[in-house]
């Protein structure tokens, strides 16, 4: 193997794959990134046997072929080599060295030790399923909306990832950790619609990673993927060549959330996002010293919403806040945090809240914007 | 005590003073800040018992009084705060509550448990001594270059501040952890002199929030400082009014630093700072990998240095790079850890590395600029 290529697109392609490699992987040679170099391209692979991300960069490929090298090691050295060509070259393995490829830049050249790249795991082939389109920024929304509401709890494996339901033209995003819920609803590109109705749950660590790689892309619009038994691909376009992610999906089924959600609510608060995030940093300041609570207190009468904490033997706080309020005045107490969590990642100006009774579901969501709700638990107030 | 002043004031003096507030005091009373209110000032001090800050802004002052609240509950919450005006006001202690102070901002109100002022520890009185002024400039210089060789080893404490050496018109300052040793030599302000030569060793981590402190104030110009015994103090005047750092010198004999530095050198290597440090960042990934050792090979014939390291099992790496050489070719290996903390501290263009046999001290310093020097022992090569 043998070819030349700029050192930006190496290190950048090499920094995205790194993503999918894990830091202390089950078999040594997951430690590695496969490189496949063809006529023209070269195709850079990491994969942890759950999630494996795919790129490809155009190189002068003089010599074709494939091989396995440490992905830190490698990304850490290509990283800080000065910008302009580089040249990678397998050493002739008849030396007894080993597999061994030397990489050569304007002042240095590096030895590396890789691995036979047919050690290397293959990624689970992509289904000849349907492949859907969906716009980037709805993606996003769908990510973010339901990534906050993901179990950290191993013991309940289908918790840890968000559910994905595909129905007609619609694509719908959810998570549910037993104390808050978040869904979004988004649809898929102009004219497009899925034949069957599918649904599986892809693990929150994957979609991180995807929702990281995508985030500052502005360049690009949309997105394909394909849903299939066990697996989910997404791919996209770059100025590059195309890039991909490629996770298993969770076992097992996921619960009905849907029926979580109050179908009619008697009370209605609308605010200022930011006005409300701004006060519960403060409020959240003297919970976090003590149970994570804060108490709503909702007037009517004065078109208000009020904050309180108090944590014992340390302190205490109020804010206030002007409100449209209509319903009946209510007491309601929340852990901060979880407030905190789906308050940052609502995308509107002012926020709703939907309430029942002190002990029932309260459910946030963007007056305009995305169909977006966060649903979360009050907790009770003592005494 | 009751005053009203400026949440950007109040805010930034918080986390000034908290600088010197321990995470895990040895007294309760330390986890405090002390604010004393006068006739149009407000004064904070924070104090770990070594380490003392200490700084002052204007404030309309209706009830002078003192008290010691919690630094980072406070900073926390006033960080946050809308800027504007903020009243601080202690409550009638009539109640039963003990010591609690209220904090009203716009849309808050916020009450905080505090503490009898009487508790918090004085501040070590500054002597009488001579007061002294330096540009900052030099000062910042002096600390950089000395911080970097302090020794991290608690059991030889000596050796873990930065030894000041006051003498006629000149400040010195010098560290060294037995591997490396960095000299700056610093002269104080046109026409100041002290009257008698003076020596002490200040801890490395008062010197560290010092250059913390200082590094962003481009408006500062200069520094007063006073060494005495036991306590050394540094003051500066800002926009709001004068600060200052106060703490305790570290006890017993500096070694004589002077004795390790060659009078002459039979070798010398005048490089790029930049593409040394840029190619030693590239072979550090591999050093760091194996035994942190990387080979210089000098030749006078080429005029060139090249850098190689050989880290076995997993790869090695060259890099070669011109010089201006003068002597014989030489071969040395160093820690390329120590190496980039002095050559990154570097402040010139080029720099000029000066060397004898292979087992002798070497030195680096700046081709032009500061009168710094920063030695290094050099590691044998083995095999």
């Amino acid at each position: 193997m043998k070819f030349l290529c700029q050192q930006a697109d190496l290190s950048s392609s090499l920094s995205l794959v790194s993503r999918a490699v894990s830091g202390k992987p089950s078999l040594p040679i997951l430690t590695n990134i496969k490189l496949v170099a063809t006529a023209g391209r070269v195709q850079l692979t990491g994969f942890d046997l759950s999630l494996g991300i795919q790129t490809s960069f155009g190189a002068e490929v003089s010599e074709a072929g494939e091989i396995a090298l440490p992905a830190k090691l490698l990304n850490d050295i290509v990283s800080r080599l000065p910008s302009g060509e580089i040249t990678i070259e397998q050493n002739d393995s008849q030396n007894g060295d080993g597999i061994v490829v030397t990489v050569k830049s304007q002042t240095g050249t590096y030895q590396v030790r890789g691995m036979d790249a047919t050690e290397f795991p293959e990624l689970p082939e992509p289904e000849d399923g349907e492949i859907q389109h969906l716009p980037i920024t709805a993606l996003i929304d769908g990510l973010r909306g339901a990534l906050i509401a993901c179990s950290q709890d191993e013991t309940k494996p289908i918790l840890t990832g968000v559910n994905f339901k595909l129905e007609a033209e619609k694509l719908e995003f959810a998570a549910t950790d037993g104390h808050r819920l978040g869904v979004v609803e988004t649809f898929l590109e102009a004219e497009q619609g899925a034949e069957s109705t599918l649904e599986l749950t892809v693990p929150a660590r994957a979609l991180r990673e995807l929702e990281k790689m995508l985030g500052g892309k502005q360049a690009i619009e949309k997105i394909s993927f394909s849903l299939g038994e066990g697996q989910a691909v997404f791919a996209w376009e770059t100025a590059h060549g195309q890039q991909q992610l490629i996770t298993r999906t969770i076992e097992g089924n996921y619960p009905d959330y849907r029926a979580l959600i109050p179908s009619s609510f008697g009370k209605q608060v609308t605010i200022d996002r930011k006005q409300l995030v701004s006060a519960l940093e403060r409020i959240a300041v003297l919970a976090d010293q003590h149970n994570n609570l804060v108490k709503f207190t909702i007037s009517n009468e004065n078109q208000s919403l009020d904050l309180s904490v108090e944590a014992q033997d340390i302190g205490s706080g109020r804010e206030s806040l002007t409100a449209q309020v209509s319903g009946d005045d209510i007491e309601i107490a929340f852990n901060v945090r979880y407030l905190l969590d789906g308050l940052k990642n609502i995308n509107a100006q002012d926020v709703a809240i939907n309430l029942n009774g002190v002990l029932e579901q309260v459910v946030f969501s963007p007056v305009g914007g995305a169909k977006t709700i966060y649903l979360v638990m009050p907790v009770q107030i003592r005494g």
